[in-house]
């Protein structure tokens, strides 16, 4: 009974954040911001990842990033080394951000009009894939270490994620990582996914993720362009 | 306003399970059952160190095992495969086990007196750490490529362990994985944690966790076994 009551909280916390999150997208559209939220386990190479993400796309685009952290400021602290805009968002014990958090954090950051702004989310791949935090993409990160079962085991996380990179190729020689099962699992979930095999401490792979994340940038801020 | 709320919800569902966890405690102590429960991130190496530790102690004590997943049975499968009890738990998509769904796992597995039962969590290094199960103990794994400033992102987790395992220390020439360090940003947030760096997979350090996890077990049956 004590875990049926917990579930009726649940939902009605899930309802009310889907709509701040589509209020959220929708004020995002309208300033020609592209926001994304990109999810992983603990260490999987998130901040690595970004900091990558910045010297491919940090010519073409304006970019700001929000460093969401139960504690500390280590991520912040690489990223802002790189002179983009950052702000570390301390959730206090919080195991995901939500849509209000996601815009107490914009607010904070205050990235001009034409952003690519990515919110790196609480390493999780539980809870972080339950609330919609706004974002226009979501995509995440499973590192080869990880173990390619991971799609069976974390169903909802890779069923939202538009993008899913495997980070780490380069260790694959010493892991009993199994890439094409580990697609095929991924596709499972969801059929719809890009899977981009990257390795962010050497910068492999890291054209084709920029590839995919310009071509989804362009994508959201053209009808704003084309008012121009 | 909207996450104020959601705390004041989660502290009285953290005072009402200190409560049950602690009645669980006392029922498996009269019944001779120690309880350990197995944290670390998705893919960390839990279950591999379970069938570790099985072949270790398996001959001491009779051993059974709680696999908590949100969905797959791919870990209770390798498990069972050695003959232990074996239950396999889905969450349905929560992200952490409490002490009342431990109890109702518990009642499934139906483990003897004297048992050595160990409940593999969800892989998360966040809400598992804020839910006491019942267990006598908490360890939790942090495996290699995780990195080692682990310990200052998820306070938490390494405050409430009373063991840490660093796991895959076979590939710690191919990461940047400074273990003095990760050993002083543990004993930080908890200065009396075992640290016990292993490979699961070659078998390196199990006798050591094998031989703490056995001393822990001796001394909380000791009281029962004293009396006959």
């Amino acid at each position: 009974m004590e875990s049926f009551k917990i579930l009726e909280i649940k939902e009605s916390v899930f309802a009310d954040n889907d709509r701040q999150a589509a209020i959220l997208r929708q004020e995002l559209q309208e300033k020609g911001i592209f926001l994304l939220n990109l999810m992983s386990s603990p260490g999987a190479g998130k901040t690595t990842t970004l900091l990558r993400t910045i010297e491919a796309l940090g010519a073409e685009f304006p970019i700001a990033i929000m460093e969401a952290d139960i504690d500390s400021e280590v991520d912040a602290r690489a990223i802002s080394n790189t002179g983009v805009k950052t702000i570390q968002l301390h959730t206090g014990g919080m195991c995901h951000l939500d849509a209000d958090m996601t815009r107490q954090g914009l607010l904070g950051l205050d990235a001009p009009a034409g952003s690519l702004v990515v919110l790196e989310n609480v390493g999780n791949l539980v809870c972080p894939a339950e609330f919609d935090t706004g974002a226009v993409k979501n995509a995440m990160i499973l590192s080869v270490p990880e173990g390619h079962d991971k799609p069976l085991k974390y169903p909802l996380m890779f069923s939202v994620c538009h993008a899913v990179l495997i980070n780490k190729i380069d260790v694959l020689p010493y892991f009993d990582f199994d890439m094409e099962a580990c697609k095929a699992y991924i596709h499972k979930r969801n059929p719809e996914a890009e899977i981009i095999p990257i390795c962010a401490k050497t910068g492999e792979g890291i054209d084709i993720w920029a590839d995919w994340l310009r071509q989804q940038v362009h994508a959201w801020q053209a009808p704003r362009n084309n008012k121009f």
